[in-house]
C-alpha cells in the first residue's frame, strides 16, 4: 500500500478499530499494514484515544505485555441510551401490538439490526468489566439481541435449543417447566459448546416467571460454567418475585390489559446506569 | 459539543458511518452535530470517500434529493475474503468434526461473532445492487448469519418459525418435506412479518437436497415477495440437482466419508467475485 500520511492512518485506525469491537490488534500489525514504525503507530493512537473520549463514543485501550496491543471499547452515550429505551417503550406500549395470551407483538424489533445492536450495545456496556466467556441465549426470538451483545464483547454467542437436534452431536438435556406454559419442555446443548469454568450472560427478549432461566441455570452448572448475570429486553413486574434473582432487564412490562387494551412499559436506566437514577420514575 | 478540527470531524465520521453500515445520514444530522456548514462537511465527507477508497475498505456514497444524505458501503478485501474462505475450509475439513448421519459440527463457527461478520459481509457485497428489503432464514442455525448480512444491508431479519408459535399473532404455515429426514414438517411465519411485494434474499448454514429452500419460496409467495437470491454458508455437492436453481454457496461440501474419517470442502470464489475465477478450483 501506498504510504499514508498521519491524519489519513488515524482514519484507516477508526474504521478498523470500530469494525472489530474489543479484538486486540497488535502494534506490529498495524507497523506491517502501514509500513511505518512502533513509534507513529503509538502517535496515531494517542490521537484516536483523545478524539473518541472527546467524542464520547468509547475507549481505546492499550494492553502491555506479550499479547499486548490496542483495542476499542464502543460506549452508547448516555442521551442515546435515555432516547432508545424511551422511543422503545413508547413503541411497544401501542395496544395494536396486544396479542392474545399476554403477550405483545415485537419481531419488527427484536429482528431490526438496527435497534438491536444499539440494545446490546447497552446490555455490553453494563457487563464490559466482568470478563465474560460467553454469551448464552435460548432459541429463538432472544437470538438477534444475544449475538449482538456478543459481537460488541467480541465473545461466542451459545444457543440453547428447545429440541434435541441430532446435527449438533452429544447434548445435555435438561427437563425445566417453562413458567408461560406450565408444562414440562426439554432444552438442549451440545457438549462441545462451552469450556469448562467459563463465565458466561445469559441474554434473553422476555422473561415472565423466570422458570427457562432457572433451567438455563441448570444448563450452565452441568457446564461447570458460572453465570455472571441474566440481562433481557422486557420483564414482567409480575409476579415480582421470579424463579430467578439477580437478574436486568431493559424495560419492564408494568401492565397488560387485553380488555382495556392497554400496555404499559418503562425502561429501567438505573439498573443500567447508576447516573442515570433520576430520569428513572 | 466543543468545535472539532477537520481531522478530528473526518475521524468522527469514520466511526459512526462504519458502526451503521448503508444507513443514510443527512448532511443537517452532521451540521447539527459537529456545529458547522454543509460546505464544511461536504469536505470531510469528500476526503473520507477518497481514503476509503485507497485503504479499499468501503464506498461512500452521496445520495441526492430531499431524503439525500451520505451512507458508507462496507467491502472485503479480495485478499480477506479468499483468506476466510480457505481457513474455514480447512477447520471445517478437520475429521473430528464428524457427526454420525453425515453432519459436521460447526456451531464453533456459526456462533462465532467475529467470523460469521465477516461471512455476512462476503454475502452483502454480493447482493448490494439488488436493493433487497429483508433477510429471510429458517430458525436455528443460520440466525446469526442471516443477522450479520442483514445488518450490513441495514435491512430487517425475517425468521421463519419451525413450529406454530402463539406469542407471534397469527401466522402463514407451510408443509414441507425436509431433504434430510425425508419427513413432512411445518414452518410457521407471522403474518406482519413481510410487507407485500418485497425483495429477499434468503440466507442459511447448510442445503443438501433443497427441501427446505422449497418450502421458504412457497412461504415467500404467501407473501408475494420475490426471492432475489438465496445463499448458504455450506452446500453439499450431492445431490447435485436440487429442489431450488440459482443458490449460491460459500463453500461445497464435496464429500463426507463417516467410514474414511474424511471431509472435503472447496470454497466457491469465483461465484461471489468473477475477477477470482483464477482462485478456484
Amino acid at each position: 500500500m501506498e504510504k499514508l500520511k498521519r491524519n489519513e492512518r488515524v482514519g484507516a485506525l477508526m474504521n478498523i478499530l470500530t469494525r472489530n469491537p474489543n479484538k486486540i490488534f497488535s502494534y506490529s500489525y498495524f507497523c506491517q499494514l502501514f509500513n511505518v514504525r512502533k513509534s507513529s503507530i503509538s502517535g496515531d493512537v494517542a490521537i484516536l484515544k483523545e478524539l473518541l473520549e472527546k467524542l464520547d463514543l468509547g475507549l481505546v485501550e492499550t494492553i502491555t505485555g506479550s499479547n499486548g496491543g490496542v483495542k476499542f471499547i464502543p460506549k452508547i452515550k448516555k442521551e442515546e441510551l435515555i432516547q432508545t429505551l424511551e422511543d422503545l417503550s413508547i413503541q411497544l406500549s401501542n395496544p395494536e401490538r396486544i396479542i392474545p395470551g399476554g403477550f405483545i407483538f415485537m419481531l419488527d424489533i427484536l429482528y431490526n439490526p438496527e435497534i438491536i445492536k444499539k440494545l446490546g450495545l447497552i446490555i455490553a456496556n453494563k457487563f464490559i468489566d466482568k470478563h465474560i466467556d460467553y454469551i448464552v441465549t435460548i432459541e429463538t426470538k432472544g437470538i438477534p439481541l444475544a449475538l449482538m451483545t456478543a459481537e460488541v464483547l467480541n465473545v461466542p454467542l451459545v444457543i440453547i435449543r428447545k429440541n434435541i437436534k441430532i446435527t449438533e452431536g452429544s447434548t445435555v438435556n435438561i427437563n425445566y417447566v417453562s413458567g408461560s406454559t406450565k408444562m414440562v419442555q426439554t432444552m438442549s446443548l451440545s457438549k462441545k459448546s462451552l469450556k469448562e469454568n467459563s463465565k458466561v450472560l445469559i441474554v434473553d427478549d422476555f422473561m415472565r416467571g423466570g422458570g427457562t432461566f432457572k433451567g438455563v441455570y441448570e444448563m450452565m452448572s452441568e457446564f461447570k460454567a458460572s453465570v455472571v448475570g441474566t440481562c433481557v429486553l422486557i420483564a414482567t413486574k409480575f409476579p415480582e418475585k421470579k424463579l430467578v434473582d439477580n437478574y436486568i432487564s431493559l424495560l419492564t412490562m408494568e401492565k397488560i390489559d387485553e380488555e382495556e387494551k392497554k400496555v404499559i412499559l418503562t425502561p429501567n436506566f438505573c439498573k443500567l446506569n447508576k447516573k442515570l437514577k433520576k430520569f428513572s420514575k
